[in-house]
């Protein structure tokens, strides 16, 4: 268990009337009889979630951005949030730039600013989204059921390249540099409604902290195993040709889903997600074993170790 | 105004569906026909908002408290709450003292913790609070009208009384030193929904800028005015014995509510008041004048400063 996850259940955990609390990607309470409104807030600090240079416009946008991929984790369709900002000191014109990043990305995603507040400490920006659900619909981390497919939308693993490539860590090309960097600073959460209004999964989660951290996180809400193929993961070429999965398997900020949905509707997600041009792609299975096991491109079992990314650890 | 209500007004206020958007205690979203959701979203910032020193516990209960407030000021009943908390380091004694502060002010006003996050950062709490508003009896800003009464729960002015005694800049008898930090420290918020279930009042909102500033948000709001009467206000023997009023119009973190009611209300006010040993003053009127007045106990027009408390003031 994470020290973070450790620090929520042992601190802050407690029974509650709400249909769904703590330990989710987001909580849910009552809107009306055929839907829940879910809520989650998320903080970025400087220095522990974004570097101090990130451009104001990025930050705004992707503050905003990862908020919207807890929603989607849930089945849901964003709509309102508030927004907290501290910053050290009255600069406009980062204020402008962020609150044009927020926007922009408020717009693409159909979110309203209804509130929130500004004060002065370390810079840090505290969003609190909510979004509209239906009980039908709705996705939980404990839903995955044994021999379910697990599926992933999007890419994986090139948010982690963007920051390997800032820290000057590795070199790609100029291009596929640029994809990276785009993917750190501005994350595009999938919204799988189209799919899901269907009801074709079973659970969901976001990937903010690598596809081990967060699969485990439905595993254990699940009392469930899972075998994943590395072979089938959707990563860059570069991550292919020089098999450096671990971005995607330990790689933070993502923001695409993890999903588990029954074998039958393996066709079907296939199908409709080439319709509606969704990508998503079919990973692994979900199992009984003890443990959750990662094969390499030859099919041999990969030490997993639990370095997905941590707060607190010093 | 304020630089806080001005960069909120520059760079996030815009057009929204939601029922009420920024520029309230609260914003409001449907919840069914006869009920709104009211969400607000309050960050407290180590040294602009407490002092390192501050106790865990104490800080637990407060950052809870002031959220508590801010769905009073609104006619409502706090439910749930989000709490995102950053903390440099792993401090589990810290965090425990600070969730049993929290945890314990979640009881007294019936609240449930049902989501949030722990990061890495300067010390700072962001609450999100959700309270159920009846439509009929919601206070917003804006619903002040001429000639209402003002009122004010609770007492004022104690909280900067005890930060003052904490900086030794002032000396009062240890009863009353006592009285003044437990106020800021753990603050009271005041519940007006056995009053405002008779729809008594206009408008409300809560006080964590001081009298002057936070009255000024429901005249703004109203397009009025008023006039506040010093020998009326709710303070302690000493702000009176030392005419020292400034504490009460100038000091923040109260928690306590400004209220605007018709004059034929006033004497079912009082009634109602007494018989919920519920303390609420009737300390001036709206007014249409050009600006707002405040007399001092002999009648004498004070000078009104633009001194409340302010981010980003450097």
């Amino acid at each position: 268990m994470s020290v973070e996850a450790d620090i929520i259940n042992r601190f802050f955990k407690k029974k509650t009337s709400a249909p769904l609390g703590i330990g989710d990607d987001a909580a849910l309470i009552n809107k009306n009889t055929k839907e829940y409104w879910a809520l989650s807030q998320d903080t970025l600090n400087v220095n522990t979630h974004f570097l101090p240079s990130t451009p104001a416009l990025d930050l705004g946008w992707k503050a905003l951005a990862v908020n919207v991929s807890d929603i989607y984790a849930m089945g849901g369709q964003p709509k309102y949030a508030l927004v907290s900002i501290a910053i050290n000191k009255h600069n406009m014109p980062w204020l402008e730039d962020f609150s044009r990043g927020l926007h922009q990305c408020a717009k693409k995603y159909g979110v309203e600013i209804i509130g929130g507040d500004t004060t002065r400490g370390q810079t840090s920006i505290s969003i609190t989204i909510i979004g509209s659900v239906e009980k039908k619909k709705v996705l939980k981390r404990s839903g995955a059921k044994l021999h379910d497919d697990i599926w992933i939308t999007g890419q994986i693993g090139l948010a982690a390249l963007g920051l390997d490539c800032l820290k000057k860590k590795i070199t790609l090309s100029e291009a596929a540099e640029k994809l990276a960097i785009k993917c750190l600073y501005k994350p595009s959460p999938t919204d799988i409604q189209s799919l899901q209004k269907y009801q074709l999964f079973h659970s969901a989660i976001d990937i903010s902290d690598g596809v081990i951290a967060d699969l485990s996180h439905i595993l254990t809400s699940s009392n469930l195993s899972a075998n994943i193929f590395c072979a089938q993961l959707p990563v860059s070429a570069w991550i292919k040709k020089e098999k450096a999965f671990d971005y995607a398997l330990y790689g933070g900020d993502d923001y695409q889903l993890i999903l588990t949905a029954p074998v039958k509707n393996r066709n079907r997600i296939k199908k409709l997600a080439a319709q509606k041009r969704l990508k998503i792609t079919h990973v692994g299975q979900v199992t009984n074993e003890k443990k959750m096991m990662v094969f390499d491109p030859n099919g041999k079992p990969m030490k997993i170790v639990n370095k997905g990314f941590k707060h607190f650890v010093k």
